[in-house]
């Protein structure tokens, strides 16, 4: 029997105090580690569980903070900070690298071995990662199917997956064109699962009662989704190599 | 230690003896069944090591002839017999529907546990099955990613899981998206998973030594599907209910 444990944990990004989820498998021994970056409302307990979810499995994750503690169930509010923010490279990479930084620096890390997945503006973290040139094993991406920077994507050296809902009216299909399109001219190893009849955010159960124009809740494709994304680990950051 | 038992069968379809490969795992007791259908040139050893794979894990398996025991290496005899068939659902129909009898024939199958798999024009004989109204547990398709006739995709009552080289020129992004659109309209439950870089039949390791332009092997994505597809039975035909 394995007991995972959990610590909150704080750091500075973005002018703000970030506020984290690192989960730690059982043990003492260095293990691979992932990045779990959230939709644009922010950290809630779906991301702390899905970190906690990987920690049982083996891994360090850290489940990361992208508005200063805060959960931005507001669309009105969680647009006027994600969309500037979404057209800010540099602020996205500063986000994930104050994570990665956090992440690296825990003990039970393998700092040579780590991945990042993210959902919506947390995919599109991830991505920037690794158009930044971080060395990951892997990108996972849901809903956020961004394109970036002129010859940035060419920095991409791990496989990337992707994520989507058909009729997810926030991520279009001449989005998805661009973004697969941009991942075959820069020659990345990448795959795109669309998920038929799925909403923007399908993955996530709901926080609040709140209803979302286009975004909406779907159980047996947030099951397939989050399956793709521990065969995605498996196949590139093995627990044990 | 298991042992899985394979047999050539001979029935007839399409005014053709067909030769199918079937595959039994160990054991007395009756199981899930899968119909395995081959890519346009027909039936080869990559399909009947397919079906041996599934009886390994518990599944009887048919790998099923399309062609009457030849296989169409040369593109032009291939195509002179496939883009009549892809034209005629009622034949495709037939072809399906016969293996699918010596399936349920067999002792050791479940009748009522089935699922269809194809690649190519196997996949398109797959489709047609549910379009049909057979019920099946599953419909795993790559490559085939064919329309059926106004009305015909209603019928299908099962996941439909489609696989697809971006790069494959037969199987256009056009194609593609009438498949989808068609399987949304008609409340299906489907997943498209799009393989970046892959070609056509990118899944097939080469039977000859013939060059046919927009057809390539690609190793990884090739992993990747089989993984898929055997992801889709565990998921909608487990071995053990």
């Amino acid at each position: 029997m394995t007991t995972m444990t959990t610590r909150t944990v704080e750091y500075p990004a973005d002018g703000l105090t970030m506020i984290g989820h690192l989960a730690l498998p059982a043990g003492v021994d260095r293990r691979p580690a992932v990045l779990l970056g959230p939709e644009g409302p922010g950290l809630s307990d779906v991301e702390r569980r899905r970190a906690d979810a990987l920690a049982e499995r083996g891994y360090v994750a850290l489940a990361f903070d992208i508005h200063g503690g805060r959960y931005l169930g507001a669309p009105d509010e969680m647009l006027a900070r994600c969309l500037p923010l979404l057209a800010a490279p540099e602020r996205m990479r500063g986000i994930g690298h104050a994570a990665l930084d956090v992440l690296r620096a825990e003990p039970r890390t393998d700092p040579d071995r780590i991945a990042a997945v993210g959902y919506g503006t947390g995919g599109a973290i991830a991505l920037e990662l690794g158009r930044d040139g971080v060395d990951l094993r892997a990108i996972g991406t849901v809903n956020g199917l961004t394109t970036g920077r002129p010859g940035d994507t060419e920095r991409i050296r791990c496989p990337v997956w992707a994520g989507v809902g058909s009729e997810d009216p926030i991520m279009s299909p001449t989005q998805r064109d661009a973004f697969t399109a941009e991942m075959q001219a820069a020659g990345v190893d990448w795959r795109l699962v669309v998920y038929g009849g799925a909403l923007h955010a399908f993955h996530h159960p709901p926080v609040d009662h709140r209803t979302v124009p286009g975004v909406g809740y779907h159980p047996q494709h947030a099951r397939r989704a989050w399956h793709d994304v521990i065969d995605l680990l498996t196949e590139c950051l093995p627990v044990t190599e």
